[in-house]
């Protein structure tokens, strides 16, 4: 971390789920391991989008000169405003979007519905060198699947069996998987919700739905417990993210794929041609 | 183009492709409609970067919030080391991500290669308020396909037809088709190219194949100009984008984009529910 030196603690140590891991306990309020405010996040924030981005661009290189294999999975879930579309538009938005590759997981059509729920997720997971962006993911089935009883009890049980074996094909296969939890307070979620109402230019991100599901909290936060105590694996992370405050979530989900990024130790990868015969065709060229 | 007050003419008339174009005429190193210098350049990017993202923003929101089902479709096609992939990260990275569909055409693959060379872009035109980029497109069909007869000549031929007519279907289901060569001299494609074997931080980006291309500049030329005197149509223009000059090329393409989104004359979306029972539902949440 040190490039980032804005961070008095390493948050991915301060807020991966690990043994005996109680969601009750978080304060969606708290910024764990950063001391300032708001303008200081911002400031850290753009600190790291250059970090970020040239990370990344390391990353795509070594899938395009090199043969690497390596790549990332970000899963981003959360109840409704919560802040994962800010999230995408204010930490991915840092990079080359050729670098990235986003999925919006939206309710499932009838075509995937009658297949196996992870179908049509496997069929979109990150290539090599790519930054894959899960805006909701397969933790639907086991989160609004399991709260408003959308399967059987005995196929959500299987999912999540389903699910970690899954994850671990794809870390097996390269990629390092990163699983946020945005977690706002019932509070700041009314405010938030409030403004939409408010706000002409914010009605089309309102959903009489969300108000439904708002009433729900209780079962949702009781999936999410599950989730977690189910499929935590060391190689496919689950991270609690105190989201009251955009600026800090921001900053945090930034850290954890910086900190991915850096763990792989990239380099810019040697040219697979010879370089001097190639100059001297563009020479003659 | 009011708010884009640094234009001395609009680039997209002095671009456009239209009766009688010679793509021999057009100067790769000149900057139509743009008084000023690189600095200048970048200035203006930064400014048109805040309009596209407000009017790709009011774009997604009325896909989202109404049932506007227009969207934009931008082809980018170009010789190697033409800027392709800096329209998309300078260009595209300061829109929203959600808003946003980038595919990158490679060499198509054996699946690809038994189907109409339609049937992979088919599956990938821009859904409802969102900007679709495709960085190569079905026109390599007729462009690298012509020129290395990838295909024979009748099927080649047949192919202009077949663009024409997927092109009109894609326009009359609300797209806005915005196609562009970023047309580069072969000079400044030898200086970039010389680059890319000068610098380790490069060599990634360069691949031998570049310069057989290379060589066969006159007939991609050719290539293209039969291309724009098949394809140009009132609903599908072809710009032609003097590109020497990256921050030009980059400032035009954004002015393309810019301007059809105001054309489309977007506001936010009425809300479409019942605003003063939702607010008295999330007070009694």
């Amino acid at each position: 971390m040190d490039r980032e030196s804005f961070w008095t603690e390493d948050p991915s140590e301060l807020l991966r789920v690990g043994d005996g891991f109680r969601l009750d306990d978080v304060d969606p309020h708290a910024t764990p391991g950063f001391d300032g405010d708001k303008a200081d996040g911002k400031r850290a924030l753009a600190v790291g989008a250059a970090i970020l981005a040239e990370q990344q661009e390391l990353l795509y290189a070594n899938s395009r000169g090199g043969d690497d294999e390596r790549r990332i999975l970000l899963v981003l879930q959360a109840l409704d405003t919560a802040g994962k579309g800010g999230i995408v538009k204010h930490v991915m938005g840092a990079v080359d979007p050729q670098g990235v590759a986003l999925t919006a997981f939206k309710k499932p059509t009838d075509e995937e519905l009658a297949h196996d729920f992870l179908w049509r997720v496997e069929k979109v997971v990150p290539d090599a060198g790519m930054i894959g962006v899960f805006d909701r993911s397969h933790y639907e089935d086991v989160l609004i699947g399991r709260v408003r009883q959308l399967a059987p009890a005995d196929e959500i049980e299987r999912r999540y069996g389903a699910i970690n074996e899954f994850e671990a094909q794809l870390a097996a296969s390269g990629t390092t998987i990163i699983k946020v939890m945005l977690h706002i307070s019932a509070d700041e979620q009314k405010e938030r919700l409030q403004e939409r109402l408010d706000r002409p230019d914010k009605h089309w991100k309102f959903n009489p739905g969300d108000i439904d599901e708002r009433l729900l909290r209780p079962k949702y936060m009781e999936a999410f417990q599950i989730a977690f105590d189910r499929t935590t694996a060391p190689d496919a992370p689950w991270y609690v993210v105190p989201a009251d405050h955009k600026w800090y979530a921001r900053l945090v989900v930034q850290h954890l794929l910086i900190q991915a990024l850096e763990a792989m130790d990239l380099d810019w990868p040697p040219a697979d041609f010879d370089i001097a015969a190639e100059k001297a065709r563009l020479a003659a060229s």
